[in-house]
């Protein structure tokens, strides 16, 4: 009998919004893994570290924050290796996932080198896009809304094109994209109705006016809804 | 001191993916409502009913399937009323919201009523469109994917436009749109990669291969992404 990979969606930084699922799986599988950075514990099992009984066999998925695609496979294919040891031990693996496994995670990476070869089981979390409208006081969506998802590096056209054809939006990791993103929402008439928050739900959270931002860091989130708002 | 307003996220079905924060919310405030049919408890009750601890005063918020607009908002001000009643006495009130409360939920009916007048905390909950991609095993979206949330009542080219703009989709409430919504996806050349499933998290779940759905309930969501099952 092999282990069971375990996606385990930690939500976006409050430790309070693991599920219960989340919390017995962590309570009962022998091995972590999660990603992090080239030294320390990362974000991911510092959400989750409230949560981690001890003695857990733990594997650490190191990667500088700007690495290239190839060195970033290159530690995937790293980590798939040393996951499916266990796997085959007949030891069942948790990975930490902020946020939501499948939703813009990490964790595909590790789905796509292991779900052929072993059970897997995806435990869903709350998103940073749910928390950001929690925090920000802003319905993200209602009724017949069409919702567009934005991550901030794509080009101003495509942004264009998604903003244009949906009600309401979250525009994702804006950091330095903010010039761009804001100019596109200018031209739409939609930067006055923007929420703009950075490190949802972690220390440090900052809510801020469209007309008071200047820059952002890489953790940030802009909502922008056509009725501003008007929410129904 | 006048009561908080909780909106409370309880996830998309299985109890068990109700957050920390969701249950001790529960266990802490003495006013629940939650939304219901005409007869009986309805869904997000039996969600959280494991959760809620005997004792509390519940409101339900009554309401038919095919109720129109007037009928909805005067049932909201109805709820409203009631619920500001006990919050200006000083008690917290909690009102159960299906997936998150500010992700398509109907919740946004009493904020816009309630939050001028008294304080609100929304509790963030995990979206069905997240507990689809995992009962689905398939990834929503990973990298810089554009992704579009669809609800099936819109116009064929509404919904044409928002998925040519994107990525990746999520297309929600499905029901008897599908002839509608398969066309779009058959003429973009998508149909032959949509993941379907009806009524996820909830008893009765199923999962469909879209050569053999003939028709789906009011509660399905079909995902769909461009590169299919090439998720990287």
């Amino acid at each position: 009998m092999t282990g069971t990979l375990y996606g385990l969606g930690i939500g976006p930084g409050d430790p309070e919004l693991l599920t219960l699922k989340a919390v017995r799986i962590l309570n009962e599988v022998p091995v972590l893994a999660w990603p992090a950075p080239l030294e320390g514990d990362g974000m991911a099992r510092g959400i989750a570290a409230a949560h981690i009984p001890p003695g857990r066999i733990e594997i650490a998925i190191r990667m500088g924050f700007t690495v290239d695609r190839a060195g970033t496979e290159a530690a995937y294919d790293r980590a798939a290796t040393e996951i499916a040891r266990h796997l085959e031990a007949g030891r069942d693996v948790a990975v930490l996932c902020e946020g939501d496994p499948f939703f813009f995670g990490s964790f595909i990476y590790l789905f796509a080198r292991l779900s052929n070869r072993f059970p897997v089981e995806i435990v869903p979390g709350v998103s940073s896009i749910m928390a950001a409208g929690a925090a920000l006081q802003a319905p993200l969506c209602a009724w017949d809304d069409g919702v567009a998802i934005i991550p901030a590096t794509r080009s101003e056209s495509e942004i264009e094109a998604l903003l244009s054809a949906s009600d309401a939006a979250a525009i994702m990791k804006v950091g330095r994209h903010l010039p761009k993103v804001r100019a596109v929402l200018e031209r739409l008439g939609l930067w006055d109705k923007a929420r703009i928050i950075e490190r949802v739900g972690l220390p440090g959270q900052r809510i801020f006016h469209p007309g008071a931002v200047t820059e952002l860091p890489y953790f940030s989130i802009i909502l922008v809804h056509r009725r501003g708002q008007a929410w129904l």
